[in-house]
């Protein structure tokens, strides 16, 4: 291979010989496995305080997911946090060949370490791995359809508010923000009534519509599209060429405050970069990969528009066990694209919608269960990547979904 | 007088002498005017710490009402707080009455402090003062068109989540908890065919219109209505009568864990039953009336069904200012309802929707601007009391708005 892979490996806390393995992919794409490990499901977070220059520190996460799994963080596409190729040919990729490429990897990994091919296998991922977990499924599927040894003992996957059409996605954004309170119902109403209910493929001539869309979009500018209740910071981080630009028109950009998550992105980087760290995470040396949460100077081609065909495959004809879970705070890929995207492959209710407990006093979300093993479900209050918003309610998804009892 | 009305006075940290006076009447019914003071937009709060017997402290509130304004919170109606009368029919009220009263209080109180009756007076209020405040508005601008004396100078009024038309607040609360994720789609399309979106006035003999609300009543039971993010505690005061149904099932009553607004409400009881603060306070000694932050036994009746007219009387005629607001997340009054009775009174806006800002991070929420000199402003994050959830904002909104700065 020409491209050499990096990923974090924790074990279950809890019976890592039993516990399911999960191929965790990080979205963006172009975000880094320890992103997700750091601020998501893993078992270390970074201690938010004040930089001072020297190492930030880490605390432990008492809702990590690997308290009830192993979980591999892969480092993907090729480029992404400490992966790396050689050559320019090696560093170019598209969503289906680092699809490839990850199922590739986690046969691989599992043929080094023979110990959890036993284990149950989940492919899991949030937001633009929508397109290429399933994908990455369906040829860990046909792998073993195959009889492609190691035989894989693959369960099934799950997703987060993850990218799957896009135009559905796009197009539910107005009808959220409308019920998130962000458009006033008289915009709203005018706007599903002149632009037809479709705001993606709009006639440039259609000059009612036009204007509801722009008077709409100065309405949502501003807002935090992840979760639309937190502040908007300025993404300060020691990379300038990260600073976008409504950080550069406001100059010199500010370091954001502790109320901004980004607050914690930019301690990664001085915590990654740090030599020690990376001989202790065993990075190569030469050359030196400066390690980005999120890189967007991927050579990459993002060649899948939608990925619903997969599901259908994995779902419906395979019966793998799925779970799609959207933080219903975010508007990249609000809650009701989700919802949509499943309601029109027509998959047959088996537990009709319901909410779900975290505990006497809070509602987890909502949840709804289909004959093909799907289960689709909402995590109040959460965001465009849920754990890191609603810790508690995301692991008491994840450890009642992985030992098959009802959210 | 048969009625002793009980208030709470606390100067303008500004400039007392010319900034405004508002007299806040507090919701319920039967909310003490020192449920605002203490947990709104009074200078001081109680500090969530572990109550151990002794009196709970209080801290000071960095966004108080009180750094732009002189303020009275009054327990109203009468049996409120520490409001009495001695004897029966003193102690019944009515939504009319209690309003006389209130205005009757107001004269009274600024006869006897003659040097705040040049200041800019008005009356605020949320929740159920929504049908109380614009009938004090409205007899004080009577007084004043009537040449009683003292003339009060009377500038408009304000009101949070306030209720105004039963029948579109009830109706409002299907499409606001399907906006929020709620409620499927399928389910909310299903009931807003069966029930022709009147889900109050339902005819007993539409089993489908009936069975989809009785689905929707499952879906949203068990929220927390005041704020559909937070959790849903146990109403544990140290009050037998106050314990609900929903914790006698729960016996003994557990004490609410810091996660929960009513924790400070538990520890208000304790700070206003305690005889140093009762003193201090200036309440008499006999007969000894338990302070409750919200009485349930009121000798009260609601005779008053909607407040619109007086909206428009004091808007569209007298031109009072008036600003309504509504934090975003409440599911008592929702938005949706305060937005739809302005829409039915055709007022015409003088500034349309837009987002107001609380900072370059933070978006404050949405404003629309009438002619008549209404404002109706969401508070983005905020609850049934959004001064509670969401200080900051709704500081920034009354500063800006008593000093007439657009939000």
């Amino acid at each position: 291979m020409m491209c050499n892979s990096s990923y974090y490996f924790v074990k279950s806390e809890n019976n890592p010989t039993k516990d399911p393995l999960i191929l965790w992919l990080n979205g963006g794409p172009g975000c880094s496995g320890l992103s997700a490990l750091l601020f998501e499901i893993g078992p270390l977070q970074l201690k938010i305080a004040k930089y001072n220059g020297s190492l930030p520190a880490l605390e432990l996460n008492p809702n990590s997911w690997t308290k009830v799994a192993n979980i591999v963080f892969l480092d993907s596409p090729v480029g992404t946090g400490f992966s790396y190729s050689t050559t320019s040919q090696g560093s170019y990729s598209t969503t289906t060949t680092s699809a490839q490429q990850s199922c590739s990897f986690i046969r691989k990994w599992l043929a080094d370490h023979p110990e959890f091919l036993s284990n149950p296998l989940y492919v899991g991922g949030d937001s633009f791995s929508g397109l290429t977990v399933p994908i990455v499924t369906q040829h860990i599927s046909d792998g073993i359809e195959f009889g492609i040894k190691p035989l894989l003992n693959l369960k099934g996957y799950l997703l987060g508010n993850a990218l799957t059409d896009g135009y559905l996605e796009m197009n539910s954004k107005i009808p959220f923000a409308y019920g998130m309170g962000i458009l006033s119902n008289e915009l709203f109403e005018s706007a599903k009534k002149n632009c037809g209910g479709d705001y993606v493929n709009v006639d440039p001539s259609n000059v009612q519509c036009t204007n509801d869309l722009d008077a709409i979009t100065l309405d949502i500018l501003g807002l935090n599209y992840e979760h639309i209740l937190e502040p908007l910071c300025v993404f300060a981080t020691p990379k300038p060429k990260e600073i976008n630009f409504s950080s550069i028109i406001r100059s010199p950009p500010h370091t954001p405050g502790f109320e901004c998550r980004n607050y914690g992105y930019m301690l990664s980087y001085y915590w990654a970069n740090d030599d020690g760290v990376r001989n202790a995470l065993k990075v190569r040396k030469e050359p030196r990969q400066e390690w980005m949460r999120c890189s967007n100077d991927l050579n990459y081609l993002s060649d899948v528009r939608s990925s619903t065909s997969y599901h259908v495959y994995l779902s419906s004809k395979r019966r793998y066990r799925s779970l799609m879970y959207s933080g219903d705070h975010d508007m990249r890929i609000p809650f009701l694209s989700t919802q949509a995207w499943i309601r029109s492959l027509n998959y047959s209710i088996s537990n009709e919608w319901r909410k779900w407990r975290v505990d006497a006093h809070t509602i987890g979300g909502y949840t709804r269960t289909y004959t093909n093993n799907m289960t689709f479900t909402t995590i109040k209050g959460g965001g465009h990547t849920a754990p890191e918003y609603r810790p508690k309610e995301c692991f008491t998804m994840v450890k009642r979904w992985l030992s098959y009892e009802p959210l």
